[in-house]
């Protein structure tokens, strides 16, 4: 009965869906609404974008799937304007090729689908890798995202994928989804901002959609949109900065890493028995999972279980499982390069003698981002550099242009913190007061400015 | 080591959390921020304020949480305004008793912290009510809540139950937690507007805390400020009409209504075995369960329920849940009074031709509100009606001063939806065209502009 | 040199004006950008949009150039719609021929091209009329507009013209203009209140232009879109209500109104010598002005003259020069129907009796909107009532499908008030207290709650 | 009758005005109140606050009047959040004196109240100030600003006035005033922002409202809010270069300064008389002004004389009225400091051969700003630094902190600029085009990528 090709379908009327960020997110290939409609993209809405970035900012509920619709729509836009004046038939082969547009699409909307439940935390404990996985979704045949796909064409799975691996031939589809100024990075930054209330992150979107044009096997920004871009780069390292390295975000990351750690090592002791076992979870503890496995995990699942440990017999499990959910969290003190192991050793000594278990009870967590970076042929990961255009077709690096952007790049920034119990600051204690006052002062000898200090200088 | 007692405990620095909607919400008091970390509190994180609307309006996934920070956010700013410009000191009993404000910023925190997930369908099947539930927490000694409340003074937690309850003897206090225009309905209007990404919810705050102020045993408004409160009405009806009783919303309710229903069923027949026990819920299925059962429960336990009962053998458990959790949902058609039954019964009747089970797969399901009423005294559950107050002190009821709240008083206003199985009118069906066709042309006569026509007209 | 025709000559590069209300104007026809670049369109820039809306809301300083760029902007977003979704060759006859687009983009830019400095007021002194003004720019070849125009085609003047006398045949370009619900209307709404800082005025703009569709020989709206609609009406309600008639504002026009008429009887009488000539009003004081004069105005030519007539000799002249420019302006108090002109005139008399003018300082001043009404074919000036259309092609009148909308239809809403100096009620006179008081106190019994009371009731 | 002296007359109902930056202006001293309404005041209303630059950012047509209301809010909150959080009597002297509130919130309302009509043009030509207008408008007894100022006490004109001179011995008020961070920028950067329509301007106000603190004789910023200051020097460098620097609204100011600079020369001619004599420029035409006779200028009052200058003999001055009023602007091209003399030379030489006099139709401008400095005491115009503030007391210059500001601190950002007409650039003359082809194309030798290049490298 099809007659048009299932890849040029277009919906008889187009379908919106209502977005704070983007006003409406406009949909208009049956292909992409059907992949919206798939069981892995839906499960997206059970995955909260920012992992623990809610318990500091409360009005970061915002999950994957509401990103993902964002990065769709920016890709879209930016398709629609390169086809409008960066045309193939315009310019040669270094426009624009609309036939690239539903991998573009589909490649934006499914970036992030392999990402399970606090990501970044559960991938260090159970060694998965989201990128792979999403990679594993787009081109295993047992799973809707991929049936979608195959009818557009039998290699059309491995198409998509390929862009996520960046190796697809056509290197403008590649930067839209993935460079230093991508539809990913510039949906994430408006919408984290949105959510959190914060105005950091904002940029002049729409000012970045009139100056990104196609150029050879690449993206570039016209030179008149210098600042626009500028200003992208300040809002993403202030977002980083502000918000996605906050000290309070990651204690929480701290103690759910310091949870499941803890859970895997109960899991590994034979004589412990769990009183309720994490069904979904065992095949991840025991090493041996499947992608099914994987897709029915989501946060409520894993807090499904922290709900449960709390009440397990194991202290340090049911007590971690409790700070997480209801926010008892560890405190934090930064410091620099200076401070040697020698003091960290002593913080923990004095937190051992609290009574806490220094493994569990103690951290160091490093945030670190590089904001921006030259091309660098010589390393192994090295960034596509953001080039600007100038009328006569020569091109700028982008440092090269901006004092602000020079000034933060190749520079990582970063935070190193030392997290414990913030239960030992408290002075309330009145009748342990005698027995834990001199620990205390000691303990603050080393605290200045909410810094640890080395006291041998 | 308290010398202060602990009810009049500040925090040397007040301590604010970024908020999208009010910028910052402001916390002055000790009491607050340890209601706050109570783990009844930080549960309310795990249940999201609108259900099923995320489904419809993807943005809207905020939790009850933040909606209870910002009830109390409003609620501070109005004892600010009160204490400012309409203290008792000036306007004798009239005026407004700022001995009132604990009591006030902890019913406005707490007046929602007895919900439970999906808390409609919920309460429908298990028949459990959220207001008793809420009662219970602030006065069970058992909970954090109780045991921080009760530190302000013994008979402190009845007394912000009593706010919640209405039988409060300050009614100024009751009003502003619980009236037709109260801090409560008017966070969640501006939240949910701001997360759902449309605007008819917004109205002028700013202009409304100016205007509100208390008046002998209640809260009025100023009379110039009469379009600001107008406003308010339109809004609010204007999120029931467009957000909260959308079709595709109801929709996702309507199914999770069978699906808990099917649920319960099959937990009571002897003859069937879960595959996996949903352990949290069963003393729900038993009816018999604690407050404690109860504040184990969030979204996240129920999803993994329902993403476990994917695998059910019961075909129509597991094909809800799968349709719930995927977005499949059922398609509606509006009807009006002059439907009768039988047509609904007919239309009823194809569809299990179609092979579903009606009970399952087809509902009827009516919103209803009434935007705003007057008091009306012979009623059993009457309103308090909005009052504007002149310069000279004299009184005016809303609907009175205003031709559109006129419009609107003391009529419901609501939607009645028959729904179905979206894949009958799916045309698809290739083979079984010949099959199905008689019966999808036969369902198809009985609709008209997307609502039900009795044929007999 | 030309070969593509003037009316299809598109930029090369669309010429985008930055604009906070719309994001972006988009221009993309070179007629468009000449029009622009007229000297009748810049003076735009120098005519304020609300006249003396400023004096109440100060943020409201924009000019009418802005708004004429806001009607132009909508228009094409309309346009574009139409064209993608309802084109002639779509839908036949009720379809939308895009080669109306440039009369339609004219017109709405064009629109206002006739007003005046503070037009209300100047029109009815000297007796012109900003819409026979418009006519008269868009068709006399002296005018750069005409010019421009002509280029086109030799009867394009006169078409533009046509639509906006509303007599061009296509009546769907006449209703994107003019109508209850048209381009004109949603862009000052919109700009209105962000300029005031009021949020009274915004409505869902990118959802009413999702579900405007043409119609045979008009212009509907989608049913589904109702609500969209419904909130328009009401907040072109609220805007009218709140700012528009805003009895401060209505002060600044009672001034200059008696100011303009004092200076015409002043340049009447033979005995009076101005210090210096109001050069560029003389025309008008003559009754003898040519379009040339009446383009040489604008909002800063006025104010010079009332700057240097702080300075007249004349007393009254003087005073309301300095009130004008100095917002010293006069008090008012409402009244309703039921006051007679025997209180008035009482009222007036105590004034005179402290030694006013009352032709020059007091006045009535009514204010009258009708914020929607039904189409009146028995009626010499009617309306063309917005309809909505159903799935089927059916159409409903809004106010039968919106109990909002019908309680505000073919009501009008006014405001009649009664101006005098505020002087009179500052009781600061120390000297004088005794020779005033008796005054002050017989006027204050006919005021009550800001309102004149009958005192024979 | 007055018992409260004036400087304590607190308002019986605090007055708000309506703003789109901050929602509300709140006034409550009744001192504040009259400011507002004095004549000096009332004329800023009549003065653009950005001059020429509506030009290019059409929206930006708001008055100085708003902004000085927008500097005294935010001076008025930081007042009360040192109130709050830093009196004299918790700090002792390094805390805040709120006796100095009425000299900070006075001097924050007139601290442009010595602004003219496009002030950096007009004080070119006529050798004005407007700083030293302003301390005039201040101390001088015939104003009434000055009137107002002397009820508070005899020295408070003074006191004001040394505040806007920087010698008031309270560096505190005085840096709330004028310092890198300012009452004054905060608000133009905001307001700007907001009226022009792009985001580059915003920050995050409410943010820096909080961490903004009293000590010893100035201001600093609390550590933990250094990205917010970050982001405010950020906002302000862009706006410069994208806003104020913008090369369209110069073009505008190079045509006002040979307008004005014409009209000079002509008046000095005594060859040459006007059709109409510019009645209140004459003092300044003659070099010998009152203040009486500046405060009666304002845009319209300048606009007016260009309206009648359009009909003046004199072709140059009728021709370059003409631009400015109808925005026929010159074009301009960017130039390096390696351009050296001769090439500028040759292209006012081709401009000349077009038959343009290279006074009036051809300009040199620069525009120059520093984003952020240290202090240098071995400068004679040194700035106050901005600091920061550690939890221990200790201070850090902001460029220490953050790597962003260290790259833009000490650095002049400009743009140079050669200015000609830009019809030479048209190719559309007919016949000519033999004449002016070989000296367009000569001309355009010259230019690259719109920057002027020399021949000679």
């Amino acid at each position: 009965m099809e007659q048009i090709p299932y890849r040029e379908q277009l919906l008889a009327n187009e379908k919106v869906f209502r977005d704070p960020v983007h006003d409406y997110i406009h949909v208009q290939h049956q292909v992409i609404l059907d992949l919206i409609n798939t069981k892995e993209v839906q499960r997206l809405r059970r995955i909260k974008q920012l992992g623990t970035t809610n318990i500091t900012f409360h009005g970061a509920e915002h999950s994957r799937f509401t990103h993902s619709l964002g990065v769709y729509e920016i890709t879209r836009r930016i398709c629609d304007r390169f086809l409008r004046s960066y045309s193939i038939a315009d310019l040669g082969e270094d426009g624009w090729d609309d036939q690239e547009r539903l991998v573009a699409l589909c490649a934006a909307l499914l970036h992030d689908v392999g990402h399970g439940p606090y990501s970044h935390t559960f991938e260090h404990i159970f060694q998965t890798n989201h990128e792979a996985i999403t990679v594993e979704i787009l081109t295993s045949p047992e799973t809707e995202v991929c049936q979608v796909l195959s009818r557009v064409s039998a290699d059309f799975p491995e198409k998509v994928a390929s862009v996520i691996q960046k190796t697809y031939p056509n290197q403008q589809v590649v930067q839209l989804i993935s460079s230093q100024i991508d539809a990913d990075r510039m949906d994430y930054l408006l919408r984290d901002a949105y959510y959190t209330g914060v105005n950091y992150g904002t940029f002049d979107l729409t000012r970045i959609l009139r100056v990104i044009r196609p150029y050879k096997d690449g993206i570039t920004f016209q030179y008149s949109g210098m600042h626009a871009v500028e200003d992208y780069i300040v809002s993403r390292y202030q977002m980083y900065m502000q918000v996605y390295f906050h000290p309070v975000t990651r204690s929480a990351e701290v103690i759910l890493d310091h949870l499941l750690m803890r859970a895997k090592e109960l899991y590994e002791d034979v004589d412990y028995q769990f009183l309720t076992l994490p069904t979904l979870l065992i095949p991840f503890l025991e090493h041996d999972f499947t992608l099914n496995d994987y897709l029915m995990l989501d946060d409520g699942v894993l807090n499904t279980y922290f709900t449960m440990w709390r009440l397990e017999e194991d202290a340090i499990l049911s007590d971690l499982a409790q700070r997480f959910l209801d926010r008892h969290l560890f405190k934090s003190v930064a410091f620099n390069a200076e401070i040697d192991l020698e003091t960290i050793k002593k913080l923990k000594t004095i937190v051992q003698n609290y009574g806490y278990h220094v493994d569990y009870y103690t951290a160091i967590n490093n945030s670190y981002d590089l904001p921006y970076d030259l091309y660098r042929p010589e390393q192994e990961k090295n960034r596509t550099q953001i080039e600007l255009i100038y009328p006569d077709g020569s091109l700028i690096e982008l440092s090269k242009a901006s004092d602000i952007v020079a000034a933060l790049t190749g520079k990582g920034k970063g935070d190193k913190r030392f997290y414990f119990p913030k239960e030992i600051l408290q002075e309330k204690h009145t009748k342990e007061i005698d027995l834990f006052e001199p620990m205390l002062q000691e303990f603050k000898k080393y605290i200045h400015n909410d810094e640890i200090q080395s006291l041998h200088r």
